[in-house]
């Protein structure tokens, strides 16, 4: 029983309103994957997010008072943290270079998730384009997935992934940020180990080791593979949602 | 270019003094798998430390009034606490249950990182027994590379992990705690990206990606497959270090 994660070829660059069930049975037919009851699709944010139309021009933005201040402490364009503002619950930390808020959709992430690079404009400086994150990923990934169950009849999971920086570590790790058709957590609470004992205390976050592992096979390099397939994911696929992985504020140590 | 991890079968019960090299090739010869050149070999915790002798039995252990303190805001025994804080830097956050701190290894973990389950004991009351972390994970991890080496002259990267939690997220994540000829960190800072911006900001903490990967794979179930193989690491093993992934505590915004 292996896990194998395999980077999607071919995917090209998303456009607005293109449908990545295509994209990926397109891709698909070029390989030598045909797809599998409890087979996942992992898919890179930014391309989800390209797709479901998040691109703004941050020519279009006013910043507010309250972006200006945060903007010169931080010294990032106003008009960028006036978004971070708008897709934030709350503002956690502020450092140069980086703004750590609680997203609206409930994780803690630096600058709400808003990505600058990859995002094609026309080279006119006057039209600066960012991309924000899908106003909804668990919806995301479950359209996909009905999608692909339409039209193959397979029973897949979805997952959408974004870069996050931790706490106390160095460098960005993959994490789920939406997903449907897998779990999110899987708690082994009460379960028996080895010796008989029932001292297992452990909820796993399956959902984001496996976010880790289709990041490290997306390639951060060029975006070139966006999209990977994994088969072999070691529990069964229930519904799972983004809502499990996030802490609540009460049980949070660190804010 | 798939990666494929595979849990290792037939993984005895390990003892004090075990080689994990010679238990590696003996499962390795029941399997279809053959070592080649950039394999990685991931290794929990649990049995490195066991291999090493890292078991303390309780009975043996004086709790100072520092340990006996914070036990009670704790409701830990003191004697496990004691521990804690000979393993620990410093001590970040206590609350009923967990002890946050700082390793001395410097990463930030639960409890020291000191385990309760899957410990065996001779059933007699008297003697219970936990086990700490490898005392040099990194050392740990270049031994059996090197032994690998030796012993087949195939270059191959090593990896020991643990679940941590996470400050924000539910749900325990495999994390590096040790490697060797593999790196921690891929820097891509001044990459291009596909528009020929020069933006890339982003380092990628490869090695914790893996770990959560392997985690995913060792079933915490029953601990009965505590050793994967990965095959497909899209990067060149180069010599990392665990000190890489540790967050420097100027630069650490939320202890």
């Amino acid at each position: 029983m292996a896990l194998t994660l395999t980077p999607l070829i071919d995917i090209p660059l998303i456009q607005q309103g293109d449908s990545l069930v295509e994209i990926v049975f397109n891709s698909l037919s070029k390989t030598q994957i045909k797809i599998e009851d409890n087979d996942i699709f992992i898919f890179a944010q930014k391309i989800v997010s390209k797709a479901e139309g998040r691109l703004v021009n941050l020519a279009q933005v006013t910043a507010s008072p309250e972006a200006q201040t945060l903007a010169q402490a931080a010294e990032k364009d106003p008009r960028l943290v006036e978004l971070i503002l708008q897709e934030s619950a709350e503002v956690v930390r502020t450092r140069i270079g980086a703004i750590i808020v609680e997203h609206k959709l409930g994780f803690i992430c630096a600058n709400a998730g808003i990505d600058h690079s990859n995002v094609a404009g026309n080279g006119n400086a006057s039209e600066e384009y960012v991309l924000l994150l899908p106003k909804d990923p668990d919806a995301s990934a479950r359209q996909i997935r009905e999608a692909v169950f339409q039209q193959t009849g397979k029973r897949i999971g979805v997952m959408i992934v974004d870069s996050h920086g931790r706490a106390w570590r160095n460098g960005t790790v993959g994490m789920c940020i939406g997903l449907s058709g897998i779990p999110a957590l899987i708690d082994e609470r009460g379960w028996k180990d080895l010796f008989d004992y029932t001292l297992k205390i452990t909820v796993v976050g399956v959902a984001d080791e496996l976010a880790a592992a289709a990041s490290l096979m997306m390639g951060q390099a060029a975006e070139g593979t966006p999209i990977v397939h994994a088969r072999g994911f070691p529990y069964p696929l229930t519904e799972g949602s983004l809502k499990e992985l996030i802490r609540s504020k009460n049980q949070d140590m660190f804010r």
